[in-house]
């Protein structure tokens, strides 16, 4: 059998996550009007966000620290007590938000059965942890990764340790820059399952014709697509 | 030989965590002294990190929330935003503090060489790699693990995971409650190494004549104390 293991990225894959930074982004916006402007807000924001990636990595804790900074800084140090309450309270929020995995993600994990299953995901360690047991799936994975960055080499230390090698390996995700190409590169094959929104930071072209990459309309024809490769 | 594999905590074992924590607390209870006495400021502080450990776990990141959340709560949302921009950079500087190993860890680790080096952490997933980047002592580890919750179920599968049992692994560590007692629990032996300053939440009682427990000055007494066990 050519193909031994699948990786699945988890946010925006198996459940929602980018639809609630934006609705909390949106509150922030709301808040945060009689300061600025809503496209000068979202650029500072977006601004402080890459600077602050190298030292708080990706995941909720850090936006709602970036959210907090950006009022600071758009305030000139003046943003009401009221509102820091609100962006702490918005944080608390995401990271208690009720977890529901994705439609077809269920019965497409549940078809995958006889290949080993491994999530990857980039975030906050505990809330990773939190939504997976949150959504019930836990139990279908044979291991979990959270890595603080997805790249070739760890697509290929992942696929190593809990597989037979990225060269027997699939990796399935919502993110050409973090999902796709660095496992094309580390020498898996790739599944681009589509998600309405995408967070910038995480844009990417798709690649052109390569023989290991495959563009779905939906996780439900990952499984199809990973039997017609063994 | 009947010890594989010896797991170290990181955090105040291989270097300095909880002095960089007490001095940023020392900068809030200065920055706050207006707005309650250090006493108070102190037990909320606690109080607002033990309610938040369930959604932020434990590091850096969370601290700097839980002190803005603590500043808020004690000035009536009030807390002026000079002093939140003071904590935000707080926050920022302990995740690019720079780290250097304790007294003795580099040279203890070199003497254990032989037996499989797995570094067992908990806290902000990207903090942590980067501190043991920063450390230099990267490679003298076979694997490293951060964890969300170190309890015994941790020390069975990171010892099957990267050794051969917990039975044939010695912990090494600062904290009776998160390194030695579980660590224990899980059949592995372990080394408590104490650290001048520990963290409320980590306080525990030491075991009492355990047969695989040893109180050790130093870490420079931990490759001794491994090979005797051998």
């Amino acid at each position: 059998m050519r193909i031994t293991t699948v990786g699945l990225d988890a946010d925006d894959t198996l459940w929602h996550n980018e639809g609630i930074f934006r609705l909390t982004q949106a509150r922030f916006l709301e808040l945060m009007a009689e300061h600025a402007e809503g496209p000068v807000l979202e650029a500072k924001l977006r601004e402080v966000e890459k600077r602050n990636l190298r030292l708080y990595g990706y995941g909720v804790k850090g936006f709602t620290l970036s959210m907090i900074e950006t009022a600071m800084e758009l305030t000139d140090n003046n943003a009401p007590g009221r509102l820091i309450a609100e962006l702490l309270a918005a944080g608390r929020e995401m990271l208690s938000h009720p977890v529901e995995p994705l439609p077809g993600v269920e019965q497409a994990l549940a078809e995958l059965e006889g290949y080993r299953l491994v999530l990857i995901t980039k975030g906050d360690l505990l809330h990773q942890e939190q939504k997976l047991a949150a959504s019930g799936l836990g139990d279908l994975f044979a291991a979990v990764e959270i890595v603080s960055e997805k790249d070739a080499s760890t697509y290929e230390r992942v696929f190593a340790r809990h597989g037979t090698g990225a060269a027997q390996a699939v990796m399935c995700g919502n993110s050409m820059r973090s999902d796709i190409l660095p496992a094309l590169e580390a020498g898996a094959y790739a599944a681009h399952v589509p998600y309405p929104l995408i967070w910038e930071h995480e844009m990417a072209d798709a690649p052109q014709g390569h023989p290991r990459f495959a563009e779905l309309g939906s996780i439900t024809e990952l499984p199809p697509w990973v039997r017609s490769l063994s």
